[in-house]
C-alpha cells in the first residue's frame, strides 16, 4: 500500500474548480467530480436534525438512484436555513449540470459550505457551468479541491494505491474543514473517488467502517454542523475483481480508513485558532463506545482546551473530564499520561483499567484566535 | 414574600470565616455554619463519577446520620484526586470539629472548592478550628461567604422571609461559583438555611424542585465539576408548624427556588471572563426535558457564545445547536428571537412549535479571558 498525501484521481475520473463569483475575493467557489462511467455511491452526513438543502436533497437522490457520476460543491454559501427556495436552489444546481453533461439530475450528488441563512446566489452557479464542465480534466482534483475550501490555510488531499489480487486501484479522498471566518461553522465535506469494484453493500460497510473510525474521531469545538457531508464514489475502471468480502474487503476498508484518517487529522491540524494537535486515546475500556464517549468528553472539554494551550498539564481537569459524561470512572484505576505540552503534537493516554476496549479521537487546544475568528465573522 | 440580597441567618444559626493560610493571599479561607439545634438535611451532589472526597464523605453521612448541625467548607483546595489520604483528611476535619463543638463527626457535612489534585492542608485547618469556632455569631454569614470564594469578584447572597400560616421563616443562601484562578474548575458550593419546620421528604422534594430550575439552569462552559455540593439545613427553630405538603409547600419551594435561582443567575453573571448575561428561553416544545436539551445545546455551543461576545448575531448558529442533541427540530417550525447583542443582558427566545412546554437556561458568552483565566491557572 502507498500514501501518498496528493490528489490522484483514479481511472475514469476528472475533476475542476472554478471561481463563479460565489467569494467576493474572486478565490475558486465550484468544484466538479466527474465519473465517466456510472459509479456507486456511499454517502454518511451529518446528524444534526437541521439539515442544510443540499444534504437534504441528495439524501433524496441516493434513495431513488443507483449510480451516480457527478458532484457538484459550492463554498461560501452552505445553503442551509433557506427553507423551501433553498431545496429548489439545490435542485436547479443538479438539474442545470444534468442538461451539460447528459445525465439525469438524479445522478448527481450537491454539496454546499459556508455562511448558513443566505439565498444561494443560483445564477452565478448556473453561469458558471459550462466553464465548469469545460475544464474538467483527469489532473483536475486540486483545482477542484481549492475550490471548496473556506478559510482552510492548506489543501487537504491523499491518494492510496493498493492491489487488489494483481490490479492496482487508487483510492483519492479530497476534504475541507473547520478554518471559517466568513461562514458559520465547522462544516465538513469530504468526497473520495476509488476506480476498484465494489459492491454496494460493500461500499457501504466500508464508508461506514472508515468514517467511524476517521471523521467521527475529531473534534474541533464540539459544535455539530448542518452541511457535513462524506461522499464516495467507486466506478470500478480498474476492473479489479469485485470486492464485497473476505481479504479483499479488509483491504479495502484499510485503504479507505487511511484516506479518511489523514483528511481527518489535516482538518484537526488547521482547525480554527488552533496552535496544538492533540491525540487521545482512551484504553482498556469495557468496550469501544464507552472508550469514544469518555475520550470525546475530554477532548470537548473547554478546561482541558485551555490547559493545552496554556502549555499547563492538568491531570484534574482531564480526570474530572472523564468522568462526567455518564461512563462509571474509578478515581483509584484512572491513569493518565500527557505528553510534554511544549511540542506541537500532544498525546494524551488515559487508561480506564475495566476492560480491552480502546478509542482514539483528535482535537485541537482552545486558543484566543478561535474566539477572534467566531466573534468577528462577518 | 420579601426578597432581600444580603444574607440573613435564620434563628438559631450562627456562621462564622477566618483565614487558616490555606490560601498565599491572606485571605478569608475557612467557613463554618452552624445550627444550635439539630436540623434536617437535604443535598444535591455533583453526578460526575470523579467525586472529590468531602463529597464521598458527606454522602456517608447523609445515609446515616438523621441530624446535622454543621457544615464546614474551605476554598483553594478540592480535595479532590487526592485517592484514600483526601478521604482521610476530610474525615479528620470533621472529627476535629465534632471534638470543638460537642458533636458527632457525623453530624457534620464538609465541602471543599479549589485546586485539584493537592493534598489538603489539614494542619491548617486543624489548628484553625478554635478561632472559627470562637467567631460563631448570628450575623457571621458574610464572613463565612467571604471565605468560600476563590476568584469569584463579588459575594453571592440571598434571603427570603415568608409567611407559613402567620409565622415568618427565613430562607438564607450563599454560594460561590464559577470565577476561577488558582483553582481548576467551575466548582459551584452553595449552603442555605431555614428555621423552618419541615418534613424530611417534603426537605427533599422542595430542594430537588428548586435546584432542578436554578442551579441546574445555569452552564459557563459545559464542564461538570467533581465538587459541586448544594446543602440545605432546616432546624425548625421558628416553630412555625410542620410544612410537608400542600401550600405551605408550595410556599416554601417558590420561596427555596427564588434563593436558589437569584444564587444561580449571580453565579452565571460572575463566570470566568463573561462580559455578557444570556437567558435562554426554548418554548413550545413538547416536554420540558427537551426544552431543557435544546436550552442547553444552544447555552453550550462555543459557535453561539462567540457570536455573542463579538455582539454579531448569528440565527444559524442558534438552529445548529438546536438541532444537534437528538431532539427533532423542524427548521420550518423553528422560531428564533434575540434581544440586542450591544446590552450585557441578552434574552434568546426559540419556539419549537410542537408542544406546550418550556424551559429556561442562562450562560455566559466565550470571551477570551476566559481562555486567559484557564490557560494561566497556576
Amino acid at each position: 500500500m502507498k500514501i501518498l498525501k496528493k490528489a490522484i484521481l483514479p481511472l475514469g475520473f476528472k475533476a475542476s474548480g472554478i471561481s463563479c463569483g460565489i467569494k467576493k475575493s474572486g478565490k475558486p467557489d465550484l468544484a466538479l467530480f466527474f465519473s465517466e462511467i456510472p459509479a456507486k455511491a456511499a454517502c454518511v452526513f451529518t446528524t444534526n436534525s437541521i439539515l442544510a438543502a443540499p444534504v437534504v436533497l441528495s439524501k433524496d437522490y441516493l434513495r431513488i438512484s443507483d449510480s451516480f457520476q457527478a458532484i457538484i460543491a459550492n463554498s461560501a454559501n452552505a445553503n442551509c436555513f433557506t427553507a423551501k427556495q433553498g431545496l429548489k436552489d439545490a435542485r436547479e444546481t443538479s438539474q442545470a449540470l444534468a442538461v451539460a453533461l447528459g445525465l439525469r439530475k438524479e445522478n448527481i450528488l450537491v454539496a454546499s459550505t459556508g455562511i448558513i441563512g443566505k439565498r444561494l446566489q443560483i445564477d452565478k452557479i448556473k453561469s458558471g457551468i459550462p466553464e465548469l464542465v469545460k475544464k474538467l480534466s483527469s489532473g483536475g482534483a486540486h483545482e477542484a479541491e481549492k475550490a471548496i475550501l473556506t478559510t482552510d490555510t492548506f489543501v487537504k488531499e491523499v491518494s492510496v494505491r493498493l492491489n487488489i489480487d494483481s490490479k492496482s486501484i487508487i483510492i483519492c479522498g479530497v476534504a475541507k474543514g473547520a478554518g471559517m471566518i466568513a461562514p458559520n461553522m465547522a462544516t465538513l465535506l469530504s468526497f473520495i473517488f476509488t476506480d476498484a469494484n465494489v459492491s454496494r453493500q460493500a461500499l457501504n460497510q466500508a464508508l461506514k467502517a472508515a468514517v467511524k473510525d476517521s471523521f467521527n474521531c475529531i473534534t474541533v469545538d464540539g459544535c455539530m454542523s448542518t452541511n457535513d457531508s462524506v461522499m464516495l464514489l467507486a466506478n470500478g475502471a480498474s476492473k479489479s475483481a469485485l470486492i464485497s468480502k473476505g481479504k479483499n474487503l479488509d483491504l479495502f476498508i484499510q485503504g479507505l480508513t487511511i484516506v479518511c484518517l489523514e483528511l481527518a487529522k489535516m482538518i484537526v491540524k488547521d482547525a480554527e485558532g488552533a496552535s496544538k494537535f492533540i491525540k487521545i486515546k482512551v484504553a482498556s475500556a469495557r468496550n469501544y463506545a464507552e472508550a469514544k464517549t469518555v475520550a470525546l468528553n475530554i477532548a470537548n472539554s473547554s478546561l482541558f482546551k485551555t490547559a493545552v494551550y496554556g502549555q499547563n498539564p492538568n491531570f484534574g481537569r482531564i480526570a474530572a473530564a472523564a468522568g462526567s459524561g455518564g461512563i462509571k470512572v474509578k478515581e483509584e484505576d484512572l491513569k493518565v499520561k500527557v505528553s510534554s505540552l511544549k511540542k506541537k503534537d500532544i498525546d494524551v493516554e488515559v487508561a480506564l483499567n475495566q476492560g480491552k476496549a480502546s478509542a482514539t479521537v483528535y482535537t485541537s487546544d482552545l486558543t484566543p484566535e478561535y474566539i477572534k475568528i467566531n466573534a468577528e465573522y462577518n
